[in-house]
């Protein structure tokens, strides 16, 4: 069966998981398949950014197969726990939305009973789910236009620098005319 | 000049940076000496898990240089904008963490004047920033031990997975009983 993953073939894709993500995760696999549509439905030759409705296992396709990345800022991740993802033109933030469809993954039982959690992990035949995942490709997935809203699209610049009275490490003024945000509310480590 | 980044070299890391990033932006060389000095004091053979205190490119150094990313969970990011970051044991929640220190970035007045934005992009000479990057290396960093608060280290499960009867996608419904976040409270986008 040939399967392509934009630019690469899906053994390719398979590799590049393995190396970042550790290993080839159904949902990332099912990643592949949404950036890959997300992409071959923007207008060709525009500058895009991408939103992540998930912090699972999603980001990581996103950051794989597009140049938008978390450290670049060109991905933003907004964590709503859906299994979507939206790429929109930098200049308008229009773009396309794509999302696995709860209904058209009836027809797949066993991608179904993984992605909804009605088997444990133990009864889930894993070789046989991500070969229907591969089968399936972009069956499972649904698109939609979309409008990013400027406030979450929008680049926030940081501004001025200084040091945090009670850490002493620097940190952006705007955050707290006091202390840095660490100093102020959370507490991440015991000892320093 | 020889410098390594763990197990790459320079110009291995430069050309990582350049591929994953986009570029070879001095807060990632800065973060390629901030991975490799925490990664050199853990134990070594240990599993670890990964902190990172900006949003801002260090992200991509640790999902870079080390097994953890974002999508993998074995990376969170807790925006307190500081230029930070911790590695620890996956079992124990032991580690160190790496951060620039405030004091030692003031003997390299064009490191300071780029770090605390005192000139404009466009009077920073960047060759001589990244050079003065690679010489300051890890003399730039300070470490602490740290012991990460069990209620940001553990993993969170989503549990029962539902379809959400307003917007008719998948959602944990941990995250409400009625609607997932995304109908319950924000508004990413105009149009679906």
């Amino acid at each position: 069966m040939k399967t392509n993953i934009l630019n690469h073939t899906y053994e390719e894709y398979m590799d590049m998981l393995k190396s970042f993500h550790g290993y080839a995760a159904p949902g990332l696999i099912i990643g592949g398949f949404m950036v890959d549509k997300a992409v071959r439905n923007l207008p060709s030759g525009i500058l895009y950014d991408a939103f992540c409705e998930t912090r699972s296992c999603l980001p990581d396709a996103i950051q794989l197969l597009t140049p938008c990345t978390i450290g670049n800022g060109w991905l933003k991740i907004i964590d709503f726990n859906r299994y979507a993802l939206s790429l929109y033109d930098k200049q308008t933030y229009a773009g396309v939305r794509v999302f696995v469809d709860a209904e058209k993954i009836k027809a797949w039982p066993e991608i179904k009973s993984w992605f909804f959690k009605l088997k444990s992990s133990k009864e889930q035949d894993q070789t046989n789910l991500i070969q229907n995942i591969r089968e399936a490709g972009a069956g499972l997935l649904s698109m939609h236009p979309v409008r990013i809203q400027p406030e979450f699209a929008m680049k926030k610049h940081k501004g001025k620098i200084e040091v945090c009275p009670q850490c002493r490490e620097p940190y952006p003024v705007a955050d707290g005319d006091i202390f840095c945000l660490a100093c102020q509310e959370k507490h991440l480590y015991y000892s320093k």
